[in-house]
């Protein structure tokens, strides 16, 4: 088969072009291969500490409120007060709520202190793979270089699909770093939709409608 | 089985409360049952014409240009000079992107005539339906509303997916028409992908992984 697609869920079998990078292993961002709050390449928030000496929890409690959750909105907000963007535009409120949605296991549409630091880790991830492709900071790359980059992250996509993925996530023939995040997350919660219901590995999966909407729709 | 979801496809089997609407009709915008391309409850574009006589004609060639087709951001303006909002705001970016994909079929990320005239046709079923419940034209509608036209344009799903889904569309506890439009044309195209895969109609579908990304990372 041209495309197992599954077959390479996370690992890493190639190097990118035009990049320092280790072969044969997973780039930061690449979807988890065993478990999903795994997150692999960035391990720094991993073992125990207290929550309130973190810095980020300042973030989190400034806008979470009394219920300890965020919803897209103060996500947003929590978001840009940390400065994770950098010198890209702040996240945008669509791109906030299928953050939400990617680690929203029991549709509540919030997220508690812990999946913050969970989308914390890939966001920075995520970011540093963007950078790595964004050589002149202009905020934007070329169409091919995600393609790219979601080949380096371990996904194995055919390339009608890359097709597909580029020109929804492009505008004016260019990626934004907002649009980007949006993709990475999308693939990661399909990705990871998909492969819990694969309970042989094989890369299929039999779907009833109900459980498709509900996978689909909400990211 | 409790919520056959499939079993409905685009049947109307209640009535929608507090809306005066026959019953055993498809409410305007609902899922088409036979073709895609055969949108029930709009007829207006039926039947043979000349496209330069199509009021629709001039709002479409002012932004398509030479190659007779508009992306994303040529859609936004197209509908923004056609008024096709109302008094409600313009459609957001992402809006119009999912609005392109839902035609998309050959996945060049841009719309023709045609297209441009079937997606018309359903924007203007859903405002319609819109505009039923938002009786105060606030511009927004509660949560609950949202469930009752999901169920009255025939999709049957379970609680927990209604759920999910009026979470995911929501602001504040409200539903913004920009909104709403996003998620009638997510179910509509998510349902059209599972349906004509769905060769038995049984309400299952055996998705490869690499056709499941494809399906749902462009919506």
């Amino acid at each position: 088969m041209a495309y197992p697609g599954f077959g390479a869920y996370g690992s890493y079998s190639g190097q990118m072009p035009r990049m320092q990078m280790a072969v044969r292993q997973p780039m930061p961002g690449a979807v988890p291969n065993m478990s999903y709050a795994g997150y692999s390449g960035y391990s720094a928030y991993s073992g125990t500490y207290s929550a309130a000496a973190d810095p980020m929890w300042i973030y989190f409690t400034a806008v979470a409120g009394q219920d300890g959750e965020v919803d897209a909105e103060e996500l947003q907000m929590c978001l840009m007060h940390s400065g994770i963007s950098g010198t890209y535009s702040p996240f945008s409120l669509e791109t906030c709520r299928i953050m939400i949605s990617m680690l929203d296991r029991d549709y509540t549409g919030k997220m508690g202190f812990n999946e913050f630091k969970e989308l914390w880790a890939a966001l920075n991830a995520w970011k540093q793979n963007f950078m790595m492709i964004d050589q002149d900071r202009s905020g934007t790359v070329e169409l091919h270089a995600l393609t790219q980059v979601i080949a380096a992250m371990g996904y194995r996509l055919s390339p009608q699909t890359l097709a597909a993925i580029v020109k929804r996530y492009s505008k004016n023939g260019r990626i934004f770093f907002d649009d980007y995040v949006a993709c990475c997350v999308k693939l990661r919660t399909l990705t990871d939709f998909f492969r819990r219901r694969d309970n042989m590995q094989q890369g299929f999966v039999n779907f009833v409608y109900d459980d498709f909407l509900q996978c689909t729709m909400a990211i």
